[in-house]
C-alpha cells in the first residue's frame, strides 16, 4: 500500500504554517490559537476521510477509520502537534502526519476494495482497527511538564495534577482546559472540547489496543553522521533532572575586592564544568549531562551575584550509570561550594527509569528494513516521548528518521525529503503489518 | 555646630519607609509613587526650616538655607533617594539625610544667631552659602543610565538623552516626565515640577558653587574589615564594560553526544572563570572583574544551551591596568570560543576613566579626622556616585562610612547607629570649616 507522497508534504507544510513565531521556527503551544487551527486543519481531513473523531478531556485526540469495530484490536500510530517555542516544524508534526497519511492511504484502500478493486487489500485482510493519536502538551511549553497528555491516558498524571500543574501565568491546567476557547455553533468539528473532567474517563483500555507506533525525527545527527536513513528505537534513555540553587553574598562590584567575594556565578560556572568533564570521563560515550537552564539573581552588570539557580539533567540508556553520575555531580558541587563559601540546596526534579520497547516490533521493523534494503540501525533515544509512556501497557515501537546537522528544537530542525517519505513508508508498512496479523 | 542625632536617625528611618517592597529591603524608583512620598517628605522639612527649594525639570532638587544670597559661592552638600530593586535603606538616603541634618543644624544656627544667641556661630562668619542636593535616578533602576540627574547638571546628558533612554516598557525619559503625576494644586509644595525641557536650564553654573560634598555608604568590606570609622575618598575607580555573546548549536539534551555539542554555557563557565583568575593573578590586589549579568538562550532544561550573553566589568583606580585586564580577558575569551568552536561576539559597551577627588579637601578631611581622632583611611572607590560627575567642574569630596558584612545593593545594608552619626558629624564640621574660609 503505497503512501501519497505529494499528500504528506503538503499536510506537513500547512501544519508548519499554523505558528506563533513565523520566520523565527514554529511556535505552538497546546491550547494557543494556532494550536486550534492546526487541529481544525486536522479534524477536517478526518472528516473528509470519513473518519470517527474522539477528543478527550485533556484534548487528546483520537482518529480511526470508518471501518473500526468494537470487536477488533487497535493498532496506533502518531505523536503530537505541540512545540517547544521558536522549534521546528517537523518535532511531533512529522509523526502525526505520517500517521494522518497511513490513515488517507488505509481509508482510499477501503473505498477502493468496497468498489470492488482488485489492486485492493481486501477489507478481511485487515483484522484489526486503525486509529490516529493526537496528544496535547508533549513538550510541556506550558506547564513545564512533557508528555502531559499521554501521562493522563496511561494514568501517571491524575486529577489532582489538573490543579498542580500551571502554566508561567500561574493558571492551572484545569483552568486553562475550561477557558478554552468556545467552539463555534454553527461549525461541525468540535475543535476543543470540554464537557467535564473525569480523570477515570480520559484513560484508554489497553485491553483493546494491540499496538502504539511513534514515527519520530531523531533530534540527534547519528544517524546522519552515519550515513543512514532509518532507526529503529531500542532503549529510551532513562534520567534524572536536579535543580541546583547556588547563594553567595550579593555585593557591589567596585567596592567588593576578589579576595573577599562569595560569587554564586562564579561558583556555577565551576559546577557546569565538573558536569561536563564528569560525563565526559565515560569511556562508553553513552551518557550525556546537561545544565540547559540558569538564572542568575539579582542579574546586573555591577552586583556580584548572590543567587544562581540552575538545572542538571543526566541521562544514559543504564539506570545504575545515571545514578552514579549524579551522585558524583552532586558530590562535586558540594565540594566547589564548599570550598568558595557558598551555600549549595540540591533538589531532584524528575527522573524517568531507561527501558527497552517491545522486541517483537525491533525485530520485525529490522527484517523489513533489511528485506527492503534500507541503510538502518537499531538504536536507543536520548529523549523520551509520548509512546514512551504507552509502551509499559501494550507493544510499542519508534522509528527515527535522520536530522539534518542533528538539530532539533530550533527553527533549523530539518529532514531531506527523501528520508520524510522513507519514513512514512516503512510506517505504513508496519502498520500493515500489524492489521494483517491477529494477536 | 552639633547635629541632631534623634532627629537624623528618624529621617533616615521614616525614609526607609518609602518602598515599594516593605519587608523586602527598599525599592523606589525615581519618577514612581515612592518616590513621591519620599520627596513630600522632604520638601516638608525644607519648607519648615523656611529654607528655598528649586526643582528642575530633570527632578533634581536644590534646597537652599533662607541666608543663602546670590553674591555669595554655595557650599553643597548631598546623595540621591532612588534605589535599585530590593536595596537597602541607606545607599543615597544616608547622603541626602546627612546633607539635611547639616541643613536643619545650620538653620537653627542661623535662628539662634538671629535671636542673638552668643553660643551660635555668627552669622558673617559663614562666608557662602549651603545647598542640599538631591540627584534624580541616580542607580539607573528605571533607564538603565546610572547617574543621570548629575549627568544632565553637568552637561554630560543633553536634550537628546531624553529621548534616547527609554525604561523597561520602552518609555522615554521624556514622556515619563511629561507623565509624572500632577501636583495638587491645593498643595502649596510642588513635589514634581515639569514646566518644559530645556537642557540647557537644568545646567549648574559652576562658577557660584565652590564645594560638592558626598557622604556615603562605603559599599564594601574595607572600613569593617580594618576596625575603621571613616574613609576619605582618594581616587575613584575607571572601568570598562563588555557584553560578550557567545553562539554555539542549540540541541536536544538527550539526543546528542557530548562528544558533538558546541555548548554555549559550557563555553561562558569557562570564561567566568578565566576573568576571575586573570584578575585574581594582579598582584596588587586592587583591580575587580565582575560577571554580574548572564542569560542563557533559549534557557530549557532539556535544551543545549545555544547562546549565552554576558557583560564584564572590570574596575581600577589605573587606567592603564583597566585596559591590559581586560584586553587579557578578550584574549583568553576568544582562545575559549575558538577551541570549543563557538562564535564570540564582543561588544564595549561602556567605559569611565579613573580620576581622583580635590586634594585640598581630601587633606582638610584627613587632618580633621586625625585632630578628633576618628580612626580612618584614605581609599579609593571602586563605585562610581553623583559628588563624581561634578569633580569635573569644581572642588569635591566624599566621605565613607563602613558597611556592615560590606553589603550595599540588598536588604541586609546596614551601618552600625554610631558610624551614622560620626559620618554626618564628620560632614557638619567639614561644611562648617568650608563655610568659614573664602576662595
Amino acid at each position: 500500500m503505497k503512501i501519497n507522497e505529494k499528500r504528506l508534504l503538503s499536510r506537513l507544510n500547512a501544519l508548519k504554517g499554523f505558528t506563533d513565531t513565523p520566520e523565527k521556527g514554529v511556535t505552538r503551544f497546546s491550547f494557543g490559537e494556532d494550536d486550534a487551527r492546526a487541529r481544525e486543519y486536522i479534524l477536517e481531513i478526518a472528516e473528509a476521510a470519513d473518519c470517527t473523531i474522539d477528543i478527550d478531556a485533556l484534548q487528546n485526540i483520537r482518529i480511526g477509520l470508518k471501518t473500526n469495530s468494537p470487536d477488533k484490536l487497535t493498532v496506533m500510530a502518531g505523536s503530537h502537534i505541540d512545540t517547544v517555542r521558536h522549534g521546528g516544524w517537523l518535532d511531533g508534526a512529522y509523526g502525526v502526519c505520517g500517521a494522518l497519511e497511513v490513515l488517507e492511504t488505509l481509508s482510499e484502500n477501503i473505498a477502493a476494495a468496497e468498489a470492488g478493486d482488485e489492486n485492493a487489500v481486501p477489507l478481511e485482510d485487515l483484522k484489526t482497527n486503525y486509529e490516529v493519536v493526537i496528544f496535547a502538551e508533549e513538550e510541556g511549553s506550558n506547564f513545564g511538564s512533557t508528555m502531559t497528555g499521554s501521562k493522563f491516558v496511561t494514568g501517571i498524571y491524575k486529577e489532582a495534577d489538573l490543579d498542580r500543574l500551571r502554566d508561567s501565568n500561574g493558571k492551572t491546567l484545569r483552568q486553562r482546559l475550561i477557558d478554552l476557547p468556545l467552539n463555534d455553533e454553527d461549525d461541525s468539528i468540535d475543535i476543543y472540547s470540554v464537557d467535564y473532567f473525569d480523570a477515570g474517563e480520559i484513560l484508554w483500555d489497553f485491553d483493546n489496543i494491540k499496538t502504539m507506533l511513534e514515527l519520530h525525527i531523531e533530534q540527534g545527527p547519528v544517524l546522519e553522521k552515519e550515513g543512514l536513513s532509518l532507526g529503529i528505537v531500542d532503549a529510551i534513555y532513562g534520567m534524572k533532572v536536579i535543580e541546583v540553587s547556588l547563594t553567595g553574598v550579593g555585593n557591589h562590584a567596585g567596592a567588593t575586592p576578589m579576595g573577599i567575594r562569595y560569587d554564586a556565578l562564579c561558583t556555577a560556572a565551576e559546577c557546569v564544568l565538573a558536569a561536563e568533564e564528569i560525563i565526559k570521563a565515560d569511556d562508553d560515550a553513552t551518557a550525556v549531562a546537561t545544565v540547559g537552564k540558569l538564572s542568575v539573581f539579582p542579574n546586573c552588570s555591577n552586583v556580584i551575584p548572590e543567587n544562581v539557580t540552575f538545572t542538571v539533567e543526566v541521562r544514559d540508556s543504564d539506570w545504575h550509570r545515571i545514578d552514579s553520575f549524579m551522585n558524583a555531580i552532586i558530590d562535586k558541587f558540594r565540594q566547589i561550594a564548599a570550598a568558595r563559601q557558598v551555600k549549595c540546596d540540591i533538589e531532584e526534579i524528575s527522573e524517568s527509569a531507561p527501558f527497552y520497547l517491545t522486541k517483537r516490533l525491533k525485530e520485525d521493523m529490522e527484517l523489513r528494513a533489511k528485506e527492503l534494503g534500507i541503510p538502518y540501525k537499531v538504536m536507543d533515544s536520548g529523549a523520551v516521548h509520548d509512546a514512551c509512556m504507552i509502551a509499559n501497557f501494550v507493544d510499542t515501537g519508534m522509528i527515527f528518521v535522520p536530522s539534518i546537522g542533528g538539530r532539533s528544537h530550533v527553527p533549523e530542525e530539518n529532514t531531506n525529503e527523501q528520508d520524510i517519505i522513507t519514513g512514512v513508508q516503512f510506517l505504513m508498512d508496519t502498520v500493515l503489518n500489524e492489521m494483517k496479523t491477529e494477536v
